[in-house]
């Protein structure tokens, strides 16, 4: 089994009240990267400039993440982001973006990104994900995520690309946008009619939620005394959510798996954001993951009997 | 035992995307005591005018609840506010606030009310919550809401009345913005050291935190595909939390009573939101509540061992 993701690898510079870092690795598909390579192999698909590194390089490669399809544009330089975070991290100016090699990027998967059984395609034009994921017909799982932009700008290739993934992963505000529904369940469900197996509405602090025909479910965020960085924070939780989807395939529309498949993807954003980009997952351990998995008793009440009025 | 509550008793006046009410009963104090009695007596305290009806005082009588310290003044008028709420719901602008005979409340409690176990200081000015508080000598469990208006106009006010309630619950963004910390689980960290035991933070939508030195719980909102009207909801919510401990005095402080606090009153707060006003949770059966408290399954996973990578 192994799991490809498509999509933007890139430097970004990060102003929080916390600090900053002027160039840091970045990108969709490197944080879903380095969170899905604790479950399962994964081949990274996007390119990349001459300014990228072999440490740059490395990072991605972490767990034996295979980066064979990491297309080095010869005479061009990354994807650039810079952005600053407000007093709460809640909000967030876009400053700068250069998309450079990402602006003319046509994926090219080798034989072995083609054959995943487990398929991310992370947030870019969606005619591009829709191409990619005709490429990749025997995928058994493919996750999509998207963005405003996209639902402004290109709604009807999004629309056509939706009904051929099994799972929509999505801001909930953008989940909104998207369905025109201002109800986050209505919005799900209007989403499940159109093909999709799986809704999760990333709720950013707050957490996320997962919507089925036959269930929903919602896991808050681990409490953090110190968040230092939310970018990567979602590509993170997709990576958590898809990697142990991918590592119980053939249970991988059973509620039990995708609640699970939630609690590790809700882990392992929670690591994401107590540092700068990348810089916490990339050395983080398995033991780390299941310990914080472990604590996700937030949520957990007993029950018990009380006679009420009325 | 019996639960006092301090508060406002209105009439709103409200439109949102699926209807409106020009005139319906609400405040503070009713939606908590409306809540609140299904697990105990409740004395309500607060002022109504000459324009309070029958009806209206019968409503909040519902489920036993005594009415004997409404005072209503003559010659006065109730307090009225008109709001309007946006198309998800998550903003609303006030377009009128009369606040009439609550302008010059001085709340006068009855013996009944003075002496009750549980005193829930609604959203009023921090002075007059101050003042109850000490006449209430007596409570072994005090909670106290209050709102961004007296965080910036009463600070001080605010500062000195926090530390003599056991209970802090306040909207997220009013607890950032009263202690100055930008994240929540710090924030409600800094409460604590003031003197409160607990600490609650209502989230709308996404639900609600409790922390308390030892602990930290979380509660998404139930799931709804129609929510009507929000207002009210975090009183509801209140009254459901607040009375639950009513009901189980003598262990307030234990971690499993305050989270199972939690659980009611998220139930009782969705309920609120499927209606206008009062309307729903009036006519609401303690049957209906225990069955959505079992639906609360929304965040219940299993655990599951997976072998990592790394």
């Amino acid at each position: 089994m192994s799991v490809t993701v498509v999509g933007s690898i890139a430097f970004d510079a990060v102003k929080t009240p916390f600090g900053q870092r002027d160039r840091m690795l970045g990108g969709a598909a490197t944080h879903f990267a380095l969170a899905a390579s604790f479950f399962d192999q994964v081949h990274v698909v996007g390119p990349v400039g001459d300014d990228f590194g072999d440490h740059d390089l490395a990072v991605l490669a972490t767990r034996g993440t295979n980066v064979d399809d990491v297309e080095r544009v010869a005479g061009g330089r990354t994807f650039f982001w810079r952005g600053e975070y407000g007093w709460d991290l809640n909000s967030r100016e876009t400053l700068d973006t250069q998309l450079n090699v990402f602006a003319d990027f046509e994926p090219k998967l080798s034989p072995a990104s083609l054959e995943s059984d487990v398929l991310f395609l992370a947030n870019t034009q969606p005619a591009l994900q829709r191409d990619v994921r005709e490429h990749c017909a025997g995928a058994r799982f493919v996750a999509l995520d998207s963005m405003n932009l996209w639902i402004e700008t290109a709604r009807d290739d999004l629309l056509e690309v939706i009904p051929c993934v099994d799972c929509l992963v999505l801001n909930d505000a953008e989940l909104r946008q998207l369905t025109q529904k201002p109800n986050l369940v209505s919005a799900a469900r209007e989403v499940l009619e159109w093909g999709p197996s799986v809704v999760v509405a990333k709720q950013g602090e707050y957490g996320a939620a997962l919507v089925t025909a036959e269930s929903f479910f919602a896991l808050p965020a681990y409490p953090l005394e110190t968040v230092v960085d939310p970018t990567g924070a979602g590509d993170t939780f997709a990576g958590g959510l898809v990697g142990y989807v991918a590592r119980h395939l053939d249970r991988a529309f059973d509620d039990d798996v995708l609640r699970q498949a939630m609690a590790y993807g809700t882990a392992l954003a929670s690591f994401n954001v107590e540092e700068f980009g990348t810089e916490r997952v990339a050395r983080l351990t398995a033991d780390e993951v299941h310990d914080r998995v472990a604590h996700l008793e937030i949520t957990r009440f007993e029950r018990a009997t009380v006679e009420l009025v009325g």
